[in-house]
C-alpha cells in the first residue's frame, strides 16, 4: 500500500472522529476540546522531536534512539493532521503545497528566497 | 501522482543535497551546518503553525489565512524531512510507524494509552 | 519585597528540591526524572504562551485572557529556572547576561547584530 | 543593584521603544511588526534553550556550553518581556503570579494539582 493511501486513510480516520464519542477516542476528545488542545501538542511534539534528534546526534547508531526519533516525528505529523482535519484541510493540501514549491521554481530556491526576506 | 511518490521524491531530492554545494542550496546548507540549524527550524515552524492555526480559528473562511496554515505545516514537515535525511531516516519510516500504531491496536487506543502513562 | 528577592527565593526553593522526595514534590520529581522531563515543559509552556498571547491580541481588554498570558509566562520562567537549577545555574546568571548586553553595547544593538548574522 | 532593578529597568527600556524608530532599534521593530514577530521568537528561543540544555547534559562542565545555555534563557526571557510590554504587562506581573502561587498553597502543590487535572 502506498504512503498516499496511508496518509489519506489516516486522515479519513481522523475525519470520522469529528462525530465520534470523545470518551472513547483520543482524537475525538482533542477535536471536541478545540484548537488549543491539539496545538499545544504540536509544540510539545516538536520539542520532543528536537530532543530525540539531539540524542541520536550523540549516539547515531543506537536503534532505540533512532526509533524514538521516528516515533516523535510520527507524533508531530499526526497532531498536525488533527489540526488540518479540524479546519477541513488535509495532508493532500500540504503535499500539493510542497509539490507546488518544487514545481514552480525549485524547492530550495523558494526556501532560500524565503529566508532572505 | 500519488502522495507517496511526492514525499519519496522530495526525500530523494533532500538526500541528494547531502553531497551538494551549500552555497547554492538551502537544504545543502542546513545539512552542512548540522542538526542545530534544522532542529531550530522545526521549533520555529511548529510555533508558526500554531500561530497560523489561531488566526484560522478566529476567521475560518479566510482563504489567505487557510493558505498560510497549509504553508506552515508544509514548512514543518519539510524541515522534519531534512532531520530524517540527516540521520539516514525517511518519511517511509514515519508512515510505517503511523501504520504500525493503527494496525496493532488502533491508533487512538495507542495514543490514549500513551497519554495515560 | 524586591523581584530579586522573589526570584532568588524561588530559585532556592527549587534548589532545595534536589534532595527532596519526588513523591510529594512536583519539582523534585522533574529534577529526579532528568532533563527531558523539564525541557519538554519549556517547549510546551512556550507554545501555551504564544497561544495565550494570540488570544489577548484578539481581545486585549479581557482580564481573564490577560491573566492567562501572565500565568503562561510564569510557567515558562518557572520551568526555565528548574533547568537552570538542574545544571547549577541560577536566574542571577540570566540577569547578569541581560545586564552585560545592555551595558557593553546597548541591548538592542547587540540583538540587532545577532539577528544579522 | 538588585535583580528587580535590572528587570524593571530592562522593562522600561523595552517600554520606551514603543514610540521609538524601528529602523534603529531591534525591539522597536518587533513591537512595530506586531505579535507574530516576537511570538515566533519565543518559540525559537525555547527550542534553542532546549538544544543548549541537551548540549550541557552531554558535557556538563564545558563553560562555553554553559554560557550558551544562560544566553538562550536570557533570549527567551527577553522576548517574553517584549510580549508582556506589547500588551501593557510587565515582569512584575509574572513575579507576582509566581509569588501568589508560592504564597497561597505552596508552589509545588499548586503545580502538582495543575498536572493532575
Amino acid at each position: 500500500m502506498s504512503t498516499q493511501d496511508s496518509l489519506q486513510r489516516l486522515a479519513q480516520t481522523i475525519e470520522s472522529r469529528k462525530t465520534g464519542s470523545h470518551e472513547k477516542s483520543y482524537v475525538a476528545r482533542l477535536l471536541h476540546n478545540g484548537p488549543d488542545s491539539f496545538l499545544k501538542k504540536i509544540g510539545e511534539e516538536a520539542t520532543e522531536t528536537v530532543m530525540a534528534a539531539k540524542d541520536v546526534q550523540r549516539d547515531p547508531a543506537n536503534p532505540l534512539l533512532r526509533g524514538k526519533l521516528v516515533g516523535e516525528v510520527a507524533d508531530l505529523w499526526f497532531h498536525s493532521m488533527i489540526a488540518l482535519a479540524y479546519f477541513d484541510l488535509s495532508p493532500a493540501d500540504v503535499i500539493a503545497e510542497l509539490e507546488r514549491r518544487e514545481g514552480t521554481s525549485g524547492l530550495e530556491e523558494k526556501a532560500l528566497r524565503k529566508t532572505q526576506i
